[in-house]
């Protein structure tokens, strides 16, 4: 493309070394996100799959399988899977969240409805599963129907979770590995394991798409309070206005004197915020240093992400994917 | 139980002859559905799973199975794989549908929320592919994912036929081999499968569960026209109010007078629904005939369901599946 690769960002590098799989898992997509039936399921399918995305997860199965040599053609399958997973995952959290943008554009549920979001998502679940079936790798089946099962589990959780203050650390980190971390655990796991690697690589590859979903969920929820609507394509204080423990207000809460209680027990806990509320959390956040402390914490998750890449085989993979883990919370670095 | 069996209904003494069976599948689906993080993913599916549940698809798996002299113990892990895709599309389909009654109780939507209907059913589906793989058969895999798929596709062809009173019987029979027959084929397919069944054999249960699962369909909306809520456990004239274009009013619509197709429009397309228009729709359904032939075509199917279980061993579990397509009918027989 012309462009100055020393300056690209890691994931477009990674994209660029690997285009020959992403052509193909690219494909993948097209095809298998048709139906002969039903013209909608493609329409809402591509309004979420076509632009925007980043193939992250797709990219780190296909890195992960390629880093372990890997020459056959499975790992598209599985990287396919990974995204039609994500794809119905984001379509039923905006229904949950009655979310009205992803990504800077308008939500399927906005554009269509929330049936056919409810449904189209289902399609894309099923499609993922018979996707990984072709594979013929029960380990792999195993893995992707568990981390499935996760989600699903952390996203009650959070449905549970939200507006109470009573929520640890512990918890949150539960709430995250379920909504986010496991999927891409989970993505680069089947790539090791479809490539055969040992117990030792499968379990460092599980260790990095651990670390770096934890690092990218912190980010994600660090911006709601600090970014603005341009960086990060929704709106800023969404969480806040959706009444979510993130690790930024979790920290707050635990610092909290009477008066900040008060106004997190209103706000959060009652939902009865007012203009200004928005602005006022953030300052209580500036204050206590929660942004700080949440920042330190995504950092220390990427190094951990970079540190279980060391059991891996050396080479321009395994270098890129470390860039990754700290480009992922360059954003708040 | 001390009951007269030759007048008990061929479903509950399918259920007696194969209680042990059962009560495995039962357990099964009691272990499988708790979660250590998330209580509300229990109490949501026990609403469902629980009470007035029939278990019929499950039973058609396990019935399948010990037809052909299965003696393992993987019909059960598929009976309750069944079950949890059966429940989980109820959760959605009641979101989808914006139900308030199903089985004479309210809804899992009123009781909780939209929300939880929607991520409990994704970890439902999720379950339900762990299940499947501990089997450890492709091939099962294979179908049962394909059954989702058709599941879902056929809902999204509900959703965007609804309201168009173009929609051919050609459309409707999609519309139902999806939503309803294709977990009915997939359940009998499996248990053949899982049998070891020949092909002759494993396509002789897909034939009888296809025909059973349209049969049971048909009656489910003729009965929406003319059963009583007791009888249906949930309210009459739900698919009219709807605006779904069911069997009896296909027919109907292909001989309405222009006066007729105005009702039609005016109801059906624009949704102006007006006092006393269910009790006009449910006269032109009787003056056209539309319900008696609906229902020929349910007898017909019911046949056709039979007439597969002949290339099937005879036996007690052969003659209750047949008799149990004609219960299926009997409702409007």
């Amino acid at each position: 493309m012309g462009v100055n690769e020393t300056v690209a960002k890691p994931l477009d590098r990674l994209a660029a070394l690997l285009a020959h799989d992403m052509g193909a898992v690219d494909a993948l997509i097209r095809t298998r996100m048709e139906s002969r039936h039903a013209p909608r399921i493609p329409e809402v399918t591509a309004h979420l799959v076509g632009a925007g995305g980043k193939r992250l997860r797709p990219l780190l199965t296909i890195a992960a399988a390629r880093l372990l040599g890997y020459e056959g053609t499975h790992h598209q399958l599985l990287a396919a899977t990974v995204e039609f997973i994500h794809t119905a995952t984001l379509l039923h959290d905006d229904v949950v969240d009655e979310s009205r943008q992803r990504r800077g554009r308008p939500t399927a549920n906005l554009l269509w409805d929330n049936k056919s979001s409810v449904l189209v998502g289902d399609y894309l679940f099923a499609r993922s599963f018979q996707l990984m079936t072709e594979t013929g790798n029960m380990r792999v089946m195993s893995i992707l129907s568990n981390a499935s099962a996760v989600i699903a589990e952390g996203e009650v959780l959070q449905l549970t979770a939200a507006q109470d203050l009573r929520t640890t650390e512990e918890i949150y980190l539960q709430v995250v590995r379920g909504k986010t971390a496991a999927l891409f655990s989970a993505a680069t796991e089947v790539g090791g394991v479809i490539a055969g690697g040992t117990d030792a690589q499968v379990q460092a590859l599980y260790d990095y798409g651990d670390a770096l979903g934890i690092a990218f969920q912190i980010v994600d929820d660090i911006l709601d309070y600090s970014g603005t609507t341009e960086t990060i394509g929704k709106n800023t204080g969404d969480d806040f206005r959706e009444r979510k423990l993130t690790l930024p207000v979790i920290k707050a809460v635990a610092k909290a004197d009477a008066e900040e209680r008060a106004f997190w027990q209103r706000t959060i806990e009652k939902g009865d915020q007012q203009e200004g509320d928005l602005e006022r959390a953030m300052a209580i956040l500036g204050h206590h240093g929660a942004i700080d402390a949440a920042r330190a914490d995504a950092l220390a998750w990427a190094a951990r992400g970079r540190s279980a890449l060391e059991a891996l085989p050396e080479g321009e993979i395994r270098a890129l994917l470390t860039e990754l883990a700290d480009f992922v919370v360059a954003r708040v670095a």
